[in-house]
């Protein structure tokens, strides 16, 4: 590693292509952009899936590497006899590890946790996308949204936040109605339990599934974050910030009207631009 | 719920407060400070553990209901029989769900994650942090890092991330040398994979401890991040936004100087401040 020049994991692969629709009180247009990939990848201990991490790809053996080292599965590199890329996907790293290790690791009362999935699970995005939507119905709410009320939401959640966030240190999720009302918000340091707050909220409400409502979070939308509005059957997620690939992927697959970069009047639309109000 | 007024979970104890030396050209001065409160939860199904959830607490029932739904685990409100929080320890919240359900759950063999936790943990971010602290030595690590080596962090982390970051939505972290330069660099769209990948690297080249390293992230700093840093021997961790209590807390503990808000020549010191340079 030269003094002068980092190492960088930085690929070409970072980002994949997405065409938006671009809307701001100039007009709307079509435009080609960009958003950060994301794909599952399962590792395997020995051959035997032991978790999924939703990554976006290059370094996947420091990634691995890194990971079982958080874990504790692995205190160092002369616990791993080599990590091995699945022959079959992309999206499958091996790590063989020393096998006194493992059993050092099963035995151990602390092992503070251990992630099952089963194999169905994490080749590609579109396989995940594919056994997700087992779980749900597709979206069909027939109603539409105007820029106006898209408007509003980023200030709606912003002052909601501004009287207990003083810190800069929370994310926050807004449960809106069609009118652009919020109904239920929660701030959190994690941005999953923020919208597993407000849907949960709901759930006890039995007010499920949220035909009528708009989820809005205040950073970025992953995977997971669309992956829980779906569930809950919300047909319009927005967020401040930009949404990874899968997200939008996942977002066009089952229904949902995708929003991003929401900052007053402007925004992006990633999929269902249809549900916009003309 | 009213029209008028959104169901809001935000409470009183959304921050701690922390002490912290704010650093700037101007000087230093010690000033309190607010953090982002975290905390670790334990969700348990029929009395038995499930998962821990690192969160803000406030709207326990809500968030045990909410990932419980996105889990899978229960469809409805209707598969809950009662949500109890633990007689003894106010972090941990019971589901008692339908069995029904839940024997559904373990014969289905789509159940896409199963997360095991011991019971050990998640008490308290207090054992918490002790039970983490049997992993791996407290640092010593003598050396000091001056203001003008802070503060050209964040720039320099820029730097590399510009060159491929088009979209806003990745998380970059760097692996700085004691005099500021930058060694090793990634790119994600989740925070702790990019973390894992640096040390990762580092851990493949068999160049764990990190005594003499600076980690460095985009984003804000949880306690996982500062877990990570300290089982891979990293004295020094800064951040472009702000840390959560627990980080700040597991800093304190373990001796790792934190950094936060590092933004030009300002930033935040909320531990171990005896490592910056007069």
């Amino acid at each position: 590693m030269p003094d002068d020049q980092p190492y960088s994991m930085m690929t070409a692969n970072l980002v994949r292509p997405v065409r938006v629709l671009h809307v701001s009180p100039e007009g709307i247009s079509s435009r080609p952009d960009v958003a950060a990939t994301e794909e599952p990848m399962e590792v395997r201990i020995d051959g035997e899936p032991f978790a999924v991490i939703m990554r976006t790809p290059g370094s996947d053996r420091e990634l691995a590497a890194g990971f079982l080292f958080a874990e504790r599965v692995i205190l160092s590199a002369a616990d791993i006899v080599g990590i091995e890329r699945d022959a079959d996907s992309r999206n499958v790293m091996d790590v063989r590890i020393v096998g006194a290790r493992v059993r050092d690791l099963a035995s151990r009362s602390d092992a503070r946790r251990r992630v099952v999935m089963n194999s169905s699970c994490g080749l590609c995005g579109r396989v995940t996308i594919d056994s997700l939507r087992v779980e749900a119905r597709d979206i069909v709410a027939d109603w539409n949204i105007s820029a106006d009320v898209i408007g509003g939401l980023a200030d709606a959640l912003r002052r909601a936040q501004a009287v207990f966030n003083e810190t800069g240190g929370l994310h926050a999720a807004g449960l809106f109605d069609r009118s652009g009302a919020l109904e239920v918000v929660a701030e959190d340091v994690g941005r999953h339990n923020a919208v597993d707050k407000v849907i949960g909220r709901m759930l006890l409400e039995e007010r499920l599934p949220l035909a009528e409502s708009i989820l809005f979070v205040s950073g970025r939308t992953s995977y997971e974050i669309v992956q829980k509005a779906y569930l809950a059957g919300i047909p319009v997620v927005g967020a401040v910030s930009a949404p990874s690939s899968l997200a939008v992927e996942l977002a066009e697959d089952v229904g949902i009207t995708l929003l991003g970069f929401v900052r007053g009047s402007a925004f992006n639309v990633y999929s269902h631009g249809h549900r916009l109000a003309h």
